[in-house]
């Protein structure tokens, strides 16, 4: 499968599979969940499911793939402004407040994040994760120069530099705010962030 | 104890506890630790551990304490430049390369975090880690205002914006890196963002 098509040339059985996980995933969380959750919300024989993956970990390396695809496939088309692209990219990423299934969710991509210390797998996924959401600002912000909305920045750093503020927002909204609070002020933070990426903005202070 | 003395007016026996975990940690790390690893790295008696600790998790708790205010006490003197000072808490936050221990003891601290939606006392820490952090970074901001180094900007807003992005970085940096691997990129990406809020930069680009 490839990283940009959301998963849609997926064979049907598989897509069930990760449609299970991804179920699970918001009723039980990540760290009680066993491949029995995952199996309780799948519709078809569980033997199916057993014979594509050993174990949770496996099928949880799988699901991030899909997840990505997921939320590539997704992002909001060209034909917007490559800010309101941008703008969009991060509402998706860190809406300001979450309701508790997506909460749990993204709790759980983080927490399967915090295992890539230990587990190659779920090493390799996050770095294909983490270069596909680069490229993606990369090419938004370039788009956004060419159209004269960003100033001329290094796109590769500055893509970093957006994705780093991205991941740490995600991880502050996780462990520090309730699910239900709003992070109105870590947002304000990123959209300064973005200002200053921005012509309107530059023009506007000098 | 207060946050900013580094711990200095502790109880040298509490003392000694701190010293001993922060052994352990950077020896086993924090997934399969136990208060016995703390216990073998302790030279006092091990009764005196166990009083004052029921568990692991709760001595670790402590622990953020500490090593918070050990971080906030070996911070670089105001004597310097607010950007050289802002740039040396970045270095400490996230050498270019870091060895084996304090790799482990960095991860270990991560990993605490994500304890964080679980486990209300490690929530609260982190709540207070986190404006320690953010109070320490717009006081360098204000300076920096004041010194002319910095642009007139929202410190408030921009500290937290930092913090973000410093916590984004460290989560890379343990994620999607090996642990001796240079994070130049990350680092560069973070430069970047200083320098458009220094005057200098500001001034060479307009």
């Amino acid at each position: 499968m490839s990283l940009e098509d959301g998963g849609t040339d997926m064979d049907p059985g598989k897509r069930d599979i990760m449609d299970a996980t991804h179920s699970a995933l918001k009723k039980h969380g990540y760290g009680d969940l066993t491949i029995q959750d995952i199996a309780d919300e799948f519709e078809h024989s569980k033997s199916l499911l057993y014979y594509h993956y050993e174990g949770r970990d496996e099928l949880l390396v799988d699901f991030l793939e899909y997840i990505l695809g997921e939320f590539l496939g997704n992002l909001p088309d060209e034909g917007d402004s490559p800010r309101e692209e941008l703008d969009a990219l991060v509402d998706i990423l860190l809406p300001t407040t979450v309701d508790e299934k997506p909460y749990r969710l993204m709790l759980a991509m983080f927490e399967l994040r915090m295992n890539a210390p230990h587990d190659e797998a779920v090493r390799e996924q996050y770095i294909t994760v983490e270069m596909a959401l680069r490229d993606t600002l990369e090419d938004i912000l370039q788009r956004g120069i060419d159209a004269n909305e960003f100033v001329d920045v290094e796109t590769r750093i500055e893509a970093e530099s957006l994705l780093s503020l991205l991941i740490g927002t995600r991880a502050r909204r996780l462990t520090v705010y309730d699910p239900d609070q709003s992070i109105e002020t870590l947002k304000a933070a990123i959209d300064a962030h973005i200002d200053r990426l921005s012509t309107a903005e530059s023009d506007r202070n000098h």
